[in-house]
């Protein structure tokens, strides 16, 4: 198998390390400098902060982009005569049918426009597939015993969460820096019939950032699997969440699959949350056209139909890929100061000391953030205790578990840029007094 | 047990009924009777009409009462600081749970305001019921067997679709003047451990417009069940779809549980779908505290939150109770005379004849009509080519499958009064024709 780059990893905390730092850090000595860091530390606990970057929420900037849809909000009727105020349209009106069609180069039989989260429609079909069976299914999935989901980590702990309360057993799947490893995924579903699914963040992936590579694409989409209902999970949040010109592509999983004689394997989501406004924007779940009309028909036993009016009002605010690709400019106009912000206050505080690394993602709404091993945790604790609020460490991996307590997630897209600025400082405070109750 | 007066019923086409008929329609004979009712038949089937009474959906001019809702979309923050545009507070804002709990007298921890359909809120709790289990629940229902729900009918065909769906044995229970045969429930109810619920629609329930009585009421509260997981699906759609000033009063199933010593077997669910916009409204489930207590964190897996944005739009239209109900009252004046049209005509046509029978509701949406036993098929039928679509006849009941077909639901909300009016007078042709078929 090719060479994968494995993601800038967590080091222990050993002599060559400590060497590199002490170099760093001279003339100073591991405890004076110890002594200088927790003055700070002091300093900012006594300021009484409150700094929250726990959550990839856009900013209030960002969501005032999007009051105009309401303007929208009159003749509420369909090109085919549908009015969106009533009954109807169970799998989406024909416009936004379109519009992710056209957004995801798929045909307008192969997706279902849903309500306001795509969270919400990947709980629904793996509990479907439990229940009910999706799809070519032989059986359900809950008739089949002691079953085992792929969870490429760090990944997104809301994914996990899932899969955990259904009863599956998690397998963590390293991140290499093209996407999961996937000689272990190939391993691993060529062997075992009771491993039934994975997840994935194809593109700025949540937290590592990477987008999955052309040929990880190709053997997801290739790989002999010993479950003949095997489906991956593709969320694709973030396809055209860009923060740069220069911008990661992604390959088209499901029209790779349908190449590689596996079509009903792939299940995409996307959502407009970030497009528009969390939670209240409008979300899609795509797959073969077989695979949509099994779907369709289990989901008008379970309503009868998702909130139209929000279809039309995004479709009309949105109005085409070109149109909401510049939307997407303009959010990118407050996300990337703030991206910039982190990554210098991180380079100009950390670079080069050997105690922690991180990924510059081209897009999306997380950074990776990796500290020595074993210290994770204590980092979030310090920050907590200086007013600052991180994900939890160990969020990241299937039952919050981090083998190497490595990994925080960092969300720099809700504070405003002060207040970033800050909590980023007073992070990198925190990273280094915990590396050195280590190295000491 | 104290005597129940039955809904009324088709009647066998039996000597008896012809001798009435005959009388009435006298000095015809049954068969120049019959000529002159197909002449009248041919002549609206060259109409080419196409007229819908199928569905209970709201006529256009009573969306138009709710539009102004959209135009409360700025400053869409909630009184504790909730930005109504971005993800949190997963069970509902706090304004939305405070108007539901004003309507419906429980408290807000009581309540959980959900997406834009209490169908598929009703969906979801019977999923996680079997998935995972409910609070108090020993064992997930998925994990005991072949299970059954019992199913007052004529009732929902969608309440009846999910729990076929799910694999349970759907058990009918006739519906009398004061809801559902209760000797029947608790004999079931009390024998048989494999029994888990019951669907109720308790106020102007869809299709028959009867309310539960206040001892029925007491009486789904009180019994003793095998079932210790045993649930009462109590689906409120109507309680504010009053068509007179005279109203029919329910008492509060989840208050009579708690005082008879089972405070967690009801769950209450109800939306605006019927308020403001279908499909497009706010749905709320609401059970005791700890069944509350209990999904909430159930849902936090499966959602990040409901469309907060179109609660705010809702809380700040409907006010509050009192101005919800002036609200109910100008829908009312749209549905008022599409009820009376249809009572008018039917009772111009049929009355006294004795080959069909209605009841007159108070609220709601749907009037329950029992034609001769063995004609309900045929009636639809006939229609359908006439060009007027009625709900397919044994929708009302399990599987479809109406015993006596006997029974047709008309939901006269939707056409135009001219619409009503012609399609009524086609029904009494067809119902005439279909008595005559069986007379003869």
């Amino acid at each position: 198998m090719d060479e994968v780059m494995e993601m800038p990893p967590g080091r222990k905390p050993d002599i060559d390390v400590r060497r590199a730092y002490e170099k760093k850090i001279a003339p100073l000595s591991l405890t004076e400098r110890k002594d200088e860091l927790l003055k700070q530390y002091e300093e900012y606990k006594k300021q009484g902060l409150k700094l929250d970057m726990s959550r990839g929420k856009p900013g209030s900037d960002q969501l005032d982009l999007s009051m105009d849809l309401f303007k929208y909000a009159k003749n509420l009727v369909s090109e085919d005569g549908i009015d969106c105020r009533n009954y109807g349209a169970m799998d989406g009106i024909i416009e936004a049918k379109r519009l992710f069609a056209s957004l995801f180069n798929l045909s307008v039989d192969q997706i279902i426009v849903g309500g306001n989260s795509s969270l919400n429609l990947m709980y629904d079909l793996i509990s479907k597939a439990l229940l009910l069976g999706l799809n070519g299914f032989k059986q359900p999935w809950g008739k089949q015993g002691k079953l085992k989901f792929l969870c490429p980590s760090p990944g997104y702990d809301r994914h996990f969460a899932i899969t955990e309360q259904f009863g599956f057993d998690l397998i963590t799947i390293p991140m290499t820096s093209e996407g999961p490893d996937m000689d272990m995924v190939e391993e691993l579903v060529s062997k075992d019939p009771s491993v039934k699914g994975m997840w994935s963040i194809p593109m700025y992936s949540n937290p590592t950032g990477i987008t999955l590579s052309d040929r990880v694409v190709r053997r997801l989409a290739a790989m002999k699997t010993a479950a003949d209902d095997f489906i991956i999970m593709w969320d694709n949040a973030y396809q055209f969440h860009h923060l740069y010109e220069t911008q990661d592509t992604l390959l088209d999983l499901i029209e790779e699959c349908r190449r590689a004689g596996h079509p009903h394997r792939a299940y995409m989501f996307s959502s407009t949350s970030k497009i528009t406004f969390p939670g209240a924007g409008i979300a899609v779940v795509a797959s073969s056209p077989e695979n949509i009309a099994y779907l369709k028909k289990q989901i008008a036993i379970q309503t009868i139909g998702f909130d139209k009016i929000n279809q039309m009002l995004h479709v009309r605010f949105l109005k085409d890929p070109e149109n909401l690709k510049e939307h997407m400019k303009k959010q990118a106009g407050f996300l990337r100061p703030k991206f910039e912000t982190v990554f210098n206050i991180l380079e100009k505080n950390l670079g080069g000391k050997n105690i922690a690394y991180w990924h510059k993602p081209r897009g999306g709404y997380f950074i990776s953030f990796n500290v020595m091993k074993g210290c994770a945790r204590r980092v979030v604790e310090l920050a907590k205790e200086a007013g600052v609020t991180l994900t939890p460490a160990g969020a990241t991996f299937p039952y919050g578990n981090d083998p190497d307590d490595t990994n925080i997630r960092l969300a720099p897209s809700y504070p405003p840029i002060d207040e970033l600025e800050k909590a980023i400082e007073i992070l990198c405070v925190c990273v280094e007094i915990a590396a050195l109750e280590r190295l000491q």
